[in-house]
């Protein structure tokens, strides 16, 4: 069992409910579209770049999503692309917005059942709006005491929000699926991590397991964590 | 003097620092555009009518702001715009990203005087990014006990924030440009709220003054505060 925890905080995307598979669908919405102008590879190294790229200036979410789309078929195209190209991006878009939130198995009883002895926390990065109304649609925030939507998940970020909650490093627990934003940056501030992977990563996530220090444990699935808990 | 207060509240777009000009400037930039297919009075209805159905969507922000002129040179042009069109409002939209932060005449000194005495906090809604740089780039972040960003500035919002920060509504203070977002829901909830009206008001933040209860104090500018406070 794992002691002196008063707080476990989750990531939200592809540790409550699945995000990315979205993201993954739509890419290849665009891929079609971009069809006529580039092959499919090249769409998408295309895409990745303009994504980057726009990262420091738009940050995470749908609408830089979007953007990056409409941007990129500008650019594959020459400026050639029809104007229902960009229509059909934006359309697609707005289904992601709208869609259902399915939590993941075993999601909803974890969080009963923790919510009896912990203060359970959300702490997930990505837009504002689209990530209040995902936790609304998830019938998960009765259970929650905070929920915490950050520009960026790093060292800063979570040392801030273990001020807001009043807990020293130790007392906190970050589970989520993100090597790089939920893991890394808790563990080097000496707070306790649970690594979940989903069966998707996007590129940019994506680290190395090899060069992290030991310091977080590993689980197939979040019902996992009654065992320590 | 205003007794009692513990915190004082301040709203950031055109509270501290120019913001409505900047969208008032692409919006003309926007409208020259348009100019092939439609007068300025028709492609000012037809982006406001477009910003305000996707407000629930897509929230506030200048991504926002970018996909509804996108959305709106689609319909104005019945397809027919060229791609440089939307290549012209992306650059626009960055621009405005990119854009320095001017803070309003006093902002500073106000800051300064009042956080020896009182906790400030920044509530306001809008990008969570971008509202974060804008923040950084203005200097005051270290004159702050609290950001607060949200997604909508309503009752439940305001509630939510003084709970965090454990003050009740007659020690919390708002001051802001806009009636709707800043005075009337804190004005509702017990609290107290200083008005300082912008030359410039967004169309959908029009209220009528007569409409509201009286318990705000209205100002002409933000170094009058160091009458109240």
């Amino acid at each position: 069992m794992m002691r002196n925890i008063k707080i476990v905080a989750f990531d939200a995307d592809d540790t409550l409910w699945a995000n990315e598979d979205l993201f993954r669908e739509t890419e290849e919405k665009f891929f079609n579209l971009m069809q006529p102008y580039a092959d499919k590879k090249k769409a998408k190294e295309e895409l990745f770049a303009t994504e980057v790229n726009n990262l420091p200036l738009y940050g995470y979410g749908i609408k830089t999503f979007m953007l990056s789309m409409i941007e990129t078929a500008l650019k594959l195209s020459g400026g050639k692309a029809d104007t229902s190209v960009t229509e059909q991006i934006i359309s697609a878009g707005r289904d992601m917005l709208n869609q259902p939130v399915k939590l993941l198995p075993g999601t909803l009883s974890v969080f009963k059942n923790l919510s009896e002895r912990y203060k359970l926390v959300v702490a997930t990065k990505g837009d504002l709006l689209d990530q209040e109304r995902k936790l609304q649609k998830s019938g998960l925030t009765k259970y929650l005491h905070h929920i915490e939507i950050m520009s960026e998940k790093n060292t800063r970020g979570y040392k801030t929000l273990m001020q807001r909650l009043g807990v020293m490093p130790q007392e906190f627990l970050m589970v989520g699926n993100s090597l790089k934003s939920d893991i890394m940056p808790v563990v080097k501030l000496g707070a306790r991590a649970v690594w979940i992977p989903y069966s998707l990563t996007w590129q940019h996530e994506n680290v190395e397991a090899d060069n992290i220090a030991n310091g977080f444990i590993k689980m197939d699935k979040i019902a996992d964590l009654l065992k320590i808990l």
